[in-house]
């Protein structure tokens, strides 16, 4: 994933353009991306897709001709979606259309400015501070033109209609954890995904942040409907604990499937209440969808020092946490394929576990222990109003160990699979 | 208020009589009161009204014919509702009728005797130390007879027949915290409210305790039923933390909106659960009203040493405690005046609110996004389930903040009032 | 009771056979129990019972010929269950048949083999030491042929049909706190109750664990409906903090009840969620009986090194103990007798308890007050919502407190008994 990561840092991706379109391309590389262009002007719910944008170049040069900030060097240096430019100005000229960061003098921030017209140049705050007054030479080669807006969609088809979707925003230029980590793990999840067979279908989004969401989803309401679980996917590769930030619901699956495997796989972790500020769960979160999706991160948006700066780079991101993000996504997965709810054949008191094999003839003493309290877990709360997450998170035992239960129940015709119902008696 | 208190702190008031009477004759010049004469005997549920008692003089002679003990000075010195009594009588035959406060000394205590005949005096335990042997002449110049029981009512009409209630007890004599507090804050707080436009009926009861509240209750059953909030105002001039004492409900919108103001606008301060013993929120919160009427004090009674003793003076009661109360009984009136629902008429995904100048051009950075995050939470959580208090608590954000950007995207058209509906899907 | 268990020490117990018929006679002969015996090779449910297991004599003769095992000096020597066996081998091919506890070197542990054919004996760890190479004779002079499997039932019929059940295991042999305490409990308690006019109707149950509970509850289905409330009665005589495991429900009346009685009655205790392991619970919430049945015990099995073990006697287990557990038990049978809803008769206001001679005239002040504050909350809240449990609960108060309120309020007519409803306005 850290090598797909640097194979997409340079390139300069916004909302809209050939950077975005190039970022897709290389995904489709992996897997079998679909692509769609929305136009500009199309009316998107209530927003409208923006003029397509491009870059080949940008610089200011000082008095000697000398770039100074020079777009080939890092693409954050130029105000994303800057309209084209080419002036000299003196210093007091130029200087509203500078942005540093006095508390980090190293990094260059990153800026944007989709919606309203403007132009800019981002540098680090030691660079700023070597200006003199004099003339310098600014140019941005850009063009803002209608055109489209770009996003790849991958869709594996399961046993199920409903679908788990994962969602990653594909328009920050050179910025790794935000979100070149989020492009890699959702890639190489999918790919994953796609050798497997599975229960549920899975929808990959590849798309600009926000416009890019809310276009999906004013072209798709139907499917929208089908989707039972969600993640967004972003923040993935910093070293910081794992953050889940909840869905609307709060107590939705998927919810309550990430909490249980953040508290069995993880020492220290943080949980944060759905807001509806972040990234694009506010747009499946709105309150026409309501859709029952959270997100997975590290160090969630704005909360580390490097966030949106030229310090989010391929060293700031780790192979290693990435790969272990992967792991706990595919966690998530696994607990959701396998959350069903099953009938107890046997229900009234226990089946006689001894002669089976069920019991006390497990292997080792502890372990055979606590399989077989999974077992007495699982034939004791499958009533038909309890599903395995149910049953792990009452008996506080790993989702894999009750699982595992079950199974060994269905192999010994102790348990069926059922649909769950609500019992009124249910205590 | 603090000099309204002073006005009123010499009259000697009990549960009925000219004193009761005088203290509503004054509050009428403040505002309109209506004044109810229940007579004595009345049947009022479980209860009867009882004599009318007024007191004219009462002093205890020693043998040099000297007033040691003289009601002219203070009137806690005769127990309340004590009937006539002309007497001499040895020291030993009149100490069963002194009470006096052995560890508070210099203090005369309050005392009643409103539904058993009897008489007595207070005074000073160290006044009473100085008593020797020898006759002592006694006289409580008092009447009880069939009289009425008096009590005030001022009713201000809203645009809805809902009515917010506030109810003090008028039936203490000098005793300040307890309650002229409650009557100058119930008394300046109803005279403000008149000047406003209101949504809400107001309704302010100055009666005497407990009997007072049940005599209004039993002539009132239908007017009762249209409470929909209501505040026994008490104990609001000291100045120990703000204390509220939960509705029998526990949970009703008075409950949650004082204790929501007192959580943004107070440092410390106490949440009591329901319990039937207090003031009049018994009777407002016996089973067969239940209505949700909750009290909002400082020291809530019994808590601190002066209360039903003459510490609790003119001294005790300060000023400015007395107007951070009334403001903080204002701010609950703003929240419930406040508190509706509203539907997102834009509810599929957010709308832009960039082009609408509702998003990062608001001001200052800080205060900017926080006006941001509540105008996002509004568009988040109105789906017609979920009121202004409900979103202040869920995005842990104060209420004046959420209902300004509620305003402002009512102004927007992207929000509209609505009845609160309850969802199945609530999450 | 300690004289009881001492009586019942010695007799070799086990889920079938003459031990637990002895065992059930000496009961008998304090209450009068009704014996049911269930022929072996009869179905319950998925189980069957096994054969009668009897025993005579057991030993391990040392070349010398002397018992260095004997069964007559302590019955836990053998493995329960073991079948015949007479032989003289190696210590080497002993040995797999010795079970000992290195980590509590003087003690021996107690072994089973109910389901599968095996023999076995048990001794000191510090004794097998001393066992040298050489021929050993081994004779265990047992039975396993069709017979039956004895319980005990004493039912007490009470005003209403509901039942109150007291379940305890017989099947332990010479262990004292597992389960001769709990079978003295359960007799004393019986012999208590049938002194009793009673509201509900009390089934006492002495069963062998696991497949003597399943046989009650497979010829007693109708019956098991029954069941109200339940306690598995064990481990009630060693010192240990009070354990209360709560029924399946997790909420039900019986759990509510033990979990009051303790909190008011003992400093430290413990509140264990229910688990699908332990006693005979195990079965009364299965799934498919799900009955109310929690346990209260002092320290719960395996939670002491005695457990299972010769550690487990008569010293370990104290009268004092035993006697404090019974009048635990006896509380939370009182509190489950007077646990009724009455309705305030006068639920408009407070009725004047004064002049009842209900206020203020309780005798003490602190106590008076108590008392009054009682009787208030049982006015307050019987609305026909909420039981005198209910009302303890939200009170914080006694239940016998509020019991001692709701009989002087019915004395006076103020309240009567009803049937419990669900409000939905309840608070």
């Amino acid at each position: 994933m850290h090598e797909f990561m640097a194979e997409l840092y340079p390139i300069c991706r916004s909302i809209t353009g050939d950077g975005l379109r190039e970022t897709l391309r290389r995904i489709g590389k992996k897997i079998p991306l679909e692509i769609t262009e929305v136009p500009s002007g199309t009316k998107v719910f209530d927003w409208t897709v923006p003029r397509e944008w491009n870059i080949r170049d940008a610089y200011i040069k000082d008095e000697t001709g000398r770039r100074i900030v020079d777009f080939q060097k890092s693409n954050l240096h130029v105000v994303n979606y800057s309209v084209p430019v080419k002036a000299t100005m003196t210093l007091e000229d130029l200087k509203p259309h500078l942005h540093s960061l006095p508390e980090h003098p190293d990094w260059i921030p990153y800026r944007t400015s989709y919606y309203a017209e403007n132009w800019g140049f981002c540098l680090a705050q030691r660079q700023l501070e070597t200006m003199r007054e004099g003339m310098y030479e600014v140019c941005i080669d850009s063009t803002l033109r209608d055109g489209s807006m770009s996003y790849g969609e991958y869709f594996i088809k399961g046993r199920e209609d409903s679908e788990f979707l994962f969602s990653c925003h594909t328009c920050h230029p050179s910025l790794c954890n935000d979100n070149l980590s989020g492009i890699a793990l959702a890639t190489f999840l999918a790919e994953h995904l796609s050798r497997l067979e599975l229960r549920y279908s899975y929808r990959f989004l590849f798309l600009p942040g926000t416009v890019g969401s809310i276009a999906w989803l004013s072209r798709n309401e139907g499917n929208a409907r089908r989707i039972k679980h969600g993640l967004v996917v972003a923040c993935v590769g910093d070293s910081g604990l794992f953050t889940y930030k909840k869905s609307r619901r709060s107590n939705a699956e998927i919810d309550r499937a990430v909490m249980h495997i953040l508290s069995h796989n993880s020492d220290s972790y943080k949980i944060l209440e759905f807001s509806p500020y972040g990234y694009d769960e506010r747009q499946y979160c709105s309150p026409g969808f309501n859709l029952p999706v959270g997100s997975l991160t590290r160090s969630p948006n704005q909360s580390y020092p490097q966030y949106h700066t030229s310090g989010d780079n391929l060293d700031f991101v780790r192979a290693g946490d990435l790969a272990e993000s992967l792991r706990m996504y595919l966690k998530v997965v696994e607990l959701i394929e396998n959350n069903r709810t099953y009938l107890n054949l046997n229900p009234k008191c226990e089946p006689q576990l001894g002669r089976r094999g069920l019991y006390g003839s497990l292997g080792g003493r502890a372990e055979a222990r606590l399989n077989e309290l999974a077992v007495l877990w699982v034939l004791n709360l499958s009533d038909g109003s309890a599903g395995l997450l149910d049953i792990a998170e009452r008996s506080g035992m790993d989702f894999a160990s009750i699982q595992k239960a079950a199974s060994a129940l269905v192999a010994h015709n102790l348990l069926r699979e059922t649909e769950q119902r609500v019992l009124n008696s249910r205590p």
